[in-house]
């Protein structure tokens, strides 16, 4: 045994357990070497192309072939915490189980406010993106025979670049035109899926791209009115700017426009509430009579756009997709979420919205946030219950022989008081987009109620007479005349 | 000549250079050394004593030998910008060859809301610390003979360590008593300096401290009424806390309590301003009675430590030094700029304040306090013409016959929204301390005010009658009970 082991070289086996290293140390490189060149190949191709997509792919199942991850995050909008969930009995017109709370029921002065239009019906606290359709389908809104609403409602609450292209024949401004003057019920048979992939996404670069020509001519006008002349808006924005810009398409302040009923933004003024109501007055726009006072009045709608663009948030640069769809990171790909929400829903998304941004806690941002909540639901009181005294004030005022013009006045207070009151109750953020600017406008509805009940009682708006001179030897001031 | 240079060795002249390089070398590593060491040493030991101080260091120039940098500073507080300069005639009652401007021949409003008190007859922008002094001397409040002002006043226009300690034979507490209900002229005449080093400084280890016994009991009275007993400030604050505290001495609403005029703070229901007027209104307190309104009036006194407490950076524990006396290098040693003023007065000045957290150009941060300033002001001017109104309405409605009880009603709401009015515009920072809390009480001015002018035409505050049944079957909604 002894002379056969002798045969072998010395050298044999540490030679061996060197070879077996040597590979191993080549095949732990290689390893490390192809994990690297495989995440910079994640990194840098964001995705496989199992499909080719173009302006026909209208199923969001189709671009989530290629886009997995941010086609499940649209998915996940159908996601809802049990807490805001309202089971209710389906019936013919509303097959739906779920329902979100109601907020009319929540704070009856709406009821009041809306008294005479819609909304005064059936108006809901919203939800994911996944349920737009369904829920504008299904509203008492929509359903009840008193109300006929157009085609030009679907906008918002579908994907309608397919609905578009069909009844313009690929002439997509020309459909939206016909949609929007065709009955709801006839239009929303055209719709298959909420906002979709292509609504906000070109299919062959994948860029953000706004659909929606009520956008395109709204921030037109918009531009205009600063003095950009023929501003086009898939030509001339920058990519931070289409970050809001798309979501701009739907949550913003609208009307209908004429028997056309061209959905259209009361922006050629500017973007404040003060700016909607200036635009509305000189077109002689209202969207209902109330029917406890008969003051024409504007439904304010979703101005999270126009809210945002006067806040922090927007001066700062930081867009609506920077806090409502955070960039996540899956593997060594960077995805925008597309589980679109408020970012205090969780401690996760506050993380991944606010802290990018802000040294804080968690805790500390929803400390904030909840601050911001509180004054202006505080403001909101005080001013929704000053509009809610005018509204009944003038109702009562019609019947016990006040004089006309001055119940006529009153009117013109209300419309001012309720058109700003509902801008910032049909706002989403609670204050939270622009708080001091909300705050303004809440005092501006204080102001125009309670000015609008003492129209009621004849005083006009200057104030009673010149003060008494001034005891200590000070010029006596007249009235202020800024008034 | 070449023998005798043979003489010395080959390798003398290289070696001689080894040597002169080595000793450069070690030259040079040893005063990088020193020098490492000198700017250690100036970190570590932020002075050099060259005055031994303790609680009889009462002229700051004494403080000015050890602390130079500090003290440079402080004195800088005098430095006025040449558009913010009113040059004035001296006279036999005011010496000032250079005032600042009138705040209320800017806006005769002020006039308006304060006539019958000191502040309808003199009141101008703030200057730096420097003058505090001599600005409370000289302005008509004081030197009016109508007036007659207690020594109380001097508690945050002098340096008063000494005074008190001079008139409670060292006892501070007590001759905080005697200082309050002494005339002004009398408090006055044992003022040397305004606002100086003792008053916030410990003189053996420069910590900062309290030495104003109204921010004492006032900070104790808000700690109790929120569960803490026995708050003592110099013992139980942190030293973050103690760079708004010092300030917050003065920085804050006041008043003269009582026969003895002692300094009070009224915090015990806490910092806010709707706490400040239920603590007026339980202890049944006013500062001057309207001359046109007869309404009972408190005048609120730039409240910025506790409108600062309502907004963002003091959630974020920024403090008032933080912003207001920002750290500047000075060599090697940290020093924080004793010239106290706003962090907006210059791109420097910015920088070093808000730079510091916020990631923009100083550009940007002015634009944003502009939009923050601009905000106020609308706010403010909706708010001040309702104010404005109901006193002119009051004064016309005492002659007119209107019942009495009408009219003292319209006073209590003129008493509210004088008081939130005035804590507004007597803050110091034009809303920006807390802007959406400041637009709220805004808005509160104006429906106080605007309810007083319906108080005088008989309305009370609940609305005329419950609402027609609503038309849309919806079951109808009584008035809401919130109010």
């Amino acid at each position: 045994m002894a002379k056969e082991t002798r045969t072998k070289p010395r050298w044999l086996i540490p030679a061996g357990v060197f070879l077996i290293a040597g590979a191993l140390v080549t095949l732990g490189i290689a390893s490390l070497l192809m994990s690297i060149m495989e995440k910079r190949n994640e990194a840098q191709t964001p995705y496989f192309p199992v499909v080719q997509l173009d302006e026909k792919s209208f199923d969001p199942a189709d671009w989530g072939k290629n886009f997995p991850l941010q086609y499940e995050g649209w998915l996940a909008t159908k996601e809802m915490p049990v807490e805001d969930q309202q089971p209710q009995t389906p019936t013919a017109t509303d097959p739906r189980t779920i329902v979100a709370k109601s907020k009319i029921e929540e704070d009856p002065r709406l009821v009041t406010m809306w008294q005479g239009y819609a909304f005064a019906v059936d108006y809901r606290h919203p939800r994911g993106h996944a349920y737009m359709l369904e829920d504008q389908r299904f509203t008492k809104r929509v359903t009840s025979p008193q109300f006929k609403q157009p085609g030009a409602c679907l906008n918002c609450h579908a994907s309608t670049v397919p609905i578009m292209d069909e009844l313009g024949n690929g002439d997509r401004k020309a459909g939206f035109d016909v949609m929007n003057k065709m009955t709801y019920q006839a239009a929303t048979e055209l719709a298959e899926h909420p906002v979709a992939c292509i609504d906000c996404h070109d299919p062959k670069t994948m860029a953000l791209r706004v659909t929606r020509p009520a956008f395109e001519e709204g921030i037109k006008e918009y531009k205009a009115g600063q003095g950009i002349k023929d501003y086009d808006v898939n030509r001339d924005a920058t990519a931070q700017e289409m970050r809001s810009f798309v979501c701009a398409q739907c949550h913003v302040e609208y009307y209908f426009k004429g028997e056309e009923k061209t959905l259209t933004f009361p922006w050629d003024k500017g973007l404040t509430a003060d700016d909607a109501l200036a635009y509305y007055d000189e077109v002689g726009w209202s969207d209902f009579t109330h029917k406890l006072t008969g003051a024409k009045a504007v439904k304010a709608q979703h101005p999270d756009f126009e809210t945002w663009s006067q806040g922090v948030h927007a001066k700062s640069g930081v867009t609506c997709a920077d806090c409502h769809m955070p960039y996540q990171r899956e593997g060594a790909a960077k995805v925008s979420d597309h589980q679109i929400a408020s970012p205090m829903r969780s401690d996760e998304s506050i993380n991944a919205s606010c802290l990018t941004c802000h040294s804080n806690t968690e805790q500390q941002m929803r400390d904030r946030v909840e601050g911001i909540h509180s004054t202006y639901e505080q403001t909101k009181n005080v001013a929704f219950d000053a509009l809610t005294a005018l509204i009944y004030d003038i109702e009562a005022a019609q019947k016990n022989g006040t004089p006309e013009a001055q119940v006529e006045a009153a009117r013109g207070f209300q419309r001012k008081a309720q058109f700003f009151l509902d801008y910032v109750v049909s706002e989403n953020s609670r204050g939270f987009h622009a708080p001091a600017y909300t705050n303004r406008l809440l005092n501006d509805v204080t102001d125009a109620s309670r000015r609008g009940q003492m129209a009621l009682r004849g005083v006009e708006y200057e104030p009673a007479g010149p003060p008494t001179p001034a005891p200590i030897g000070q010029p006596t001031l007249a009235p202020d005349k800024r008034k």
